[in-house]
């Protein structure tokens, strides 16, 4: 978690470049988390392409989406759809509005998005559908007024993801990190479902397999992991060497051996990389990664 | 819009260049304007291929695609297509003519395009589709002859994409960045289309959405912060840094608050932006942005 | 057409590297072109990945493809298919044979390769399918025996493409930069008819539209133009400047008003690029582009 | 082959980026060698994405699947895939897990992998499928239990890839690179199987066909052409020169005349690279390539 506001905003511009380097957003979709220090304030960036966001577009709001400084610069016309999750969701810190490509095809065809392979889990065991027109009818399909925002956070209800027809799709997480391995991982679920489905055979997780593999993923060792991976292929992006201070950070955080305190598996890590090349022993189901 | 006619060229070479740096031309394809000054004249490059089109490659013709200064390099054979639809649409003062991998399964079968996501409603209601075959039998299918190009411009009619069996697609626009946009957002739209179709369930716009959805793509803001993505991706695959003109002037305009007078939306942005965290109020549907 | 021996090896080397990038060819696959100076010898590079032959890789052959002076390096084992190609077609002067992405399914399928778009007639009407197990039964499915070789060429007949099962294509052309272009745009021909079978129908070109279509895309003007594009393309991904040799020969070219004696609308285009802003006049069906 | 403990580990490092810069490996997926020196023992990278692995992460396990120096970093948590498997299978000496997009249709949807074209031979007549569930039950799909890792082991049997439902493959070799070019090539079919799916008729290569394929791909001369390829593109990415070692180290590797003791084609090349120009004679099916 990032130590000071500053470092929160940088965080952030931070995920809109990767989340948009990895193909999931374009000129349009946005990122939102919610202020660490009060639950009642989130931050977006100004209305912005999010491969260009930095630091210094990143802009306070209220929970009603109001800005707590009058911005000089446009704004997000859909901010209602962060305010209205925040109020709806008090575990959801942070939270990710996009068009991507793999997750269009279940948009518009309303064919539900199922986790078909352990790192899709990310997504939860389901994600439910909202479609603007059965409660507002024709509209441009933008999420805009605090009601449609508020329609669409009850849609979401206790879910990860929801896909919202003829649109795109909403993902949520506790925090940024998290958002954003579910926003890749669930938009590369859809990619392979759909050529499953080419294939004939969508044959999903089950509940148990979805549940279990779904907190594996998320847990502190592979996200960063991952992270470390997404921040380079930015960095390398943008022309930014190995020595950048971001790179750097994802380096260290990957190589830590326990880089949380509650990550599963982690009695498993240390006692199988015990130095007496001692027989591992088979430990019980669905303990460790 | 640009100052001078120097400007223009400018912005009609990079215009060329980015709808090839977004995928949608290759070798061939072009993209012409209205001259501002004089409505019986308008703007194409000579035949080159579009990603590689600058300014001093703009050649000047009359609506019968003759050029205003006999050229000492070959142009595009195809101009009638730009002429004669500039001929039957005062309203429009730019025309793109492509073969983008995306539409081309439509353009061969004949399935109907339809709009099947807000961004893609910038293609309108419907695409009408134009077979060379009913009027002028075989041919090379190239549009050459005036005869073809105004037989296409009447196919277009009042719409704004043509698509052109075995060949390609014609789009039209008010001026240049909104033609951009709706070319790019038409492709990624029939991407999306074909993707749903995999899915068993395409399922389009109304007609009420089409039209809310697509005025509202094409107001200014959106279309400044689409198109400071488009010109921040060329500069950067084009090696010209952020410090390019033609970046901060696109840069700039994304930043203002009212890119635009006749903003749809400018008000409500106004509104909820203003300080007071003031609760935003529900407002009329279709309204805003 | 190159001056001498060692700018035709340094244009079928950059032919190579062209056809990798675009995608056509990855570490296998070759190109070769027949002597200009004595019809029973061909040129071929050493068994390397396309992508990074360079000129002094190229080796000269005899039609019975027997190196004229014996290598010091590897030869690609797949010779014969361009010896018995040179063989069998007098009219044939360069080859290229590869197992390009779109082409693969029509290959392992058996389903007939079509022309599907204008620029798709290079592939010709259309293209017979060679099954190595007609002839040869079981085999490690490369073309290794001039017997294979000879079968090979006798499949292709009059043909431009040579479809062969489980393996790829061989594509063949009257000089090198129409080899280039019939390889490419055969190939996304392929893309194109595939994506159209998904939408459920592939609506051919007519014998007189693939006629008509093919042979202009091969005249001099959209081939220069074509060409330049590539070789820019790979001058930008090799780190070669605008100021390159071959990139500023590419544009010359491009950029002369009759890029060759025998181009169809060469005329035409003379007669509309005249000063006087004449009234265009419709010209017979077929004569131009 | 590498020469000290030193190379083997550059080597190793190199591949994991190979294999991720050729789109098979993105976060997540492992590569390990078997010890030359002592063949109860691996190196594996620590837990690292692919794409970033250097010779410094690798570390050293016995085939217990526990370190033989206690590490400061995390292990990866599936590592018992390349002990139980090693421990199996005294003719692998590399191993690689991975989670290729190609694949996974397959993996997801139980539709049989079979080799469609003569480079994809490379996978084996068939490729067996594992389902965790089977022994298992509901499980979080990983991998991390020994009796997890010879259930795999087991499956793979005496193949060359599994397939691992609703999760990945995993791919054995001889050696380093003949198990990259398997792991690359069985990918690459498994794109062209879909695709030919697509079209309606898959036709596989008969047994033996694909007994020939696949020795062939993996003759010395192959291997050394693809390897050449696929190190320099990794180069090229990683803004390393042509002067860099390793690239160096793969040219002259692949410009040799005779790459391998046991090439088969050998004897032919050395045969029809003689210099006379002596008409080659048909030599018995099946022995060259």
């Amino acid at each position: 978690m990032p130590d000071t506001l500053a470092d929160l905003r940088r965080a952030l511009a931070e995920a809109y470049r990767i989340v948009a380097n990895e193909g999931i957003l374009d000129a349009f979709g946005h990122i939102s988390v919610r202020h660490p220090g009060n639950p009642n304030r989130y931050f977006l960036s100004r209305s912005r392409a999010p491969g260009l966001v930095q630091a210094d577009d990143i802009l306070e709001y209220d929970l009603d989406s109001s800005p707590i400084v009058p911005p000089v610069t446009r704004p997000y016309s859909e901010r209602v759809i962060h305010g209205e999750i925040f109020k709806a969701r008090p575990d959801v810190n942070a939270v990710c509005h996009h068009h991507a490509p793999s997750i269009m095809p279940f948009a518009i065809s309303g064919v539900p998005l199922v986790p078909v392979f352990h790192l899709g889990a990310a997504m939860g065991q389901s994600a439910p559908v909202w479609d603007s027109r059965d409660e507002f009818g024709d509209t441009n399909l933008l999420v805009v007024k605090p009601e449609e925002g508020a329609s669409l956070a009850r849609a979401l209800g206790k879910y990860a993801v929801v896909v919202m027809r003829r649109h795109g799709a909403t993902v949520v997480g506790g925090e940024l990190r998290e958002l954003v391995f579910r926003t890749l991982y669930s938009a590369k679920n859809a990619e392979h479902q759909l050529a499953a489905h080419v294939l004939g055979h969508v044959s999903p997780l089950t509940p148990g397999e979805a549940e279990m593999a779904g907190q594996l993923n998320l847990a502190p060792g592979p996200l960063a992991r991952a992270y470390e991976y997404w921040v380079r292929r930015l960095a390398d992006k943008e022309g930014r060497g190995k020595s950048d201070t971001s790179v750097r950070a994802a380096e260290a955080a990957a190589r830590r051996p326990n880089p949380g305190a509650a990550v599963p598996g982690k009695a498993s890590v240390t006692k199988t990389s015990g130095a007496k090349k001692a027989k591992a022993k088979p430990k019980p189901k669905g303990k460790k990664r």
